[in-house]
């Protein structure tokens, strides 16, 4: 496909297309990701998540800016609905991320967060293959550390950056169950704030109450509006990157995403053909109206069909 | 079983019993969920949802008691980490619940918002099921409206109550992106407050521009905690069931959640297919390997699983 060696040339608008296309068509999907996946597996993908509020859009901002400084490419995926990235945030956000889009060694995609969430994830899966594939050495995903989906979503990055603002009080109560566990680097962003050394304090004793740590996160304090401590962030991304290489840790990783995503692919093909018999001439209408009537009950309904499926 | 017996009596402690046993064992469950399928599809069950801070809890208690005060039997499932139920919220609050789950005519079960949001979809709708065939007349489903899978378990309800409160601003911008059109009924709580008028106003005005409603939802003001506002709340609930009996709504929309439900128990049972072929001999681990090595691309693990799963 010419717009495949397009994208794998490099070009923007070639993987903004194929991105699209993606989205889109599920067969055209298909048919993209297996041509491209001997290219894919080199780019290093970092997760910026975070509550509402946490500043992680203007730290994303600084952390690409400082990779490209390095003559880095960096891709940009944001799945957040309050990052300016996608179309959320404040005027003066979105102007300053429209600069960073304008960089040729900058890719911003924003991913919708209505509909379907676990296509959501899918999504952003395939459009980090994409990106990937074009030969980005970063990739960041940007998402609001709140339901299962996002954590699904966060998940798919090597490193693990979880934001923090001083003073969220009850809120490092809330995020700590389920989510905590999976930063690799914590953030204390907006550390000029009252309170910044108080929530640092907190999140490390958190950090050190954790027995089963094979790696103890580090907690790095910025102020990413001031462009502060963002070097130090950088140089613990690396750490993590090269953390992840030596220990095998990054290859144990891909392996159970990949696990993941064969599953659910399977999954998803089954479910295609439940749908197809189920939907076939209303059988399910009128199955379901028995269970209403209570002449069959719904596991009755099930085996019936299952046997069909596998017939 | 002889639980069964003693739930179907109306007995707390079994019914009690019997849900926990549908948490904690799936095969167990289908037993029981097969056994009391018969006497399901009496209660009326009402949904009550919307943002944190909203009082919900405080609401859910007073029409609880309501409810309670006319003879009526009422079960609470609360799925709301921040509700009192739940062990969340403040001390007042959780002793005043506390009053509530010693009246005999009361069922409280909290369930759990970690692990698997699936999951607890279908762990709400298997509770739902044996408070229903325990005769309880009313059946409350308290949710905080963030996520997907919280619009999911609410739409379980026959009556949805959207709550909110007065100075939300942004935040009804933001609720009305997919979960404003399943509400039936919108309540603004702490209606003393400042701005509960034009937030009243606001949501009428949204309510006036959604055209496609064939039944325009009232809004009802309240102010729960000086239970201000709970009888005509009680009164529009009582319509709206009303409503749903005589319209042939109620059967759809609960032919339209069987439909689902059992599409969800085909797609479970196909997934544990699924898993115990990728699982044995590592089949699953050895061709990630070949995925990541670039032997093969994902879609052709996928077919190969697909065509031993068929066999």
């Amino acid at each position: 496909m010419e717009l495949i060696s397009r994208m794998l040339a490099g070009e923007k608008r070639a993987c903004a297309r194929l991105i699209t296309a993606v989205e889109n068509n599920p067969e055209e999907a298909e048919k993209i990701l297996r041509e491209i996946h001997a290219f894919t597996g080199n780019a290093n993908v970092i997760g910026i998540t975070g509550p509402p509020g946490a500043g992680k859009s203007t730290l994303t901002d600084k952390v690409v800016k400082s990779l490209v400084d390095e003559g880095k490419k960096v891709g940009i995926i944001a799945v957040d609905p309050t990052s300016p990235y996608s179309g959320g945030s404040i005027l003066g956000d979105r102007i300053r991320m429209q600069d960073l889009a304008l960089n040729p060694n900058v890719f911003i995609r924003s991913m919708g967060t209505r509909g379907q969430l676990g296509g959501l994830s899918k999504y952003t899966k395939n459009a980090l293959k994409i990106l990937d594939a074009a030969g980005y050495d970063y990739i960041i995903i940007e998402t609001v550390g709140v339901g299962q989906s996002e954590v699904d979503i966060v998940k798919t990055a090597d490193t693990i950056l979880m934001v923090m603002v001083p003073g969220l009080g009850d809120d490092i109560q809330s995020i700590k169950a389920g989510i905590m566990e999976i930063g690799d680097i914590f953030v204390i962003n907006k550390s000029d704030l009252f309170g910044a050394d108080r929530t640092a304090t907190e999140v490390n004793m958190m950090l050190d109450l954790t027995m089963s740590m094979e790696r103890r996160p580090p907690v790095v304090k910025v102020t990413a509006s001031k462009n502060e401590g963002i070097r130090e962030l950088v140089s613990e991304i690396k750490n993590h990157i090269d953390y992840l290489k030596t220990s095998g840790k990054l290859e144990e990783r891909r392996k159970n995403n990949m696990k993941l995503e064969v599953v659910e692919l399977i999954e998803s093909e089954l479910r295609k053909i439940v749908i197809s018999h189920t939907t076939s001439e209303n059988k399910l209408e009128s199955e379901v109206n028995k269970i209403i009537n209570k002449e069959k009950n719904m596991y009755e309904v099930r085996d019936e069909f299952l046997r069909t499926i596998k017939e």
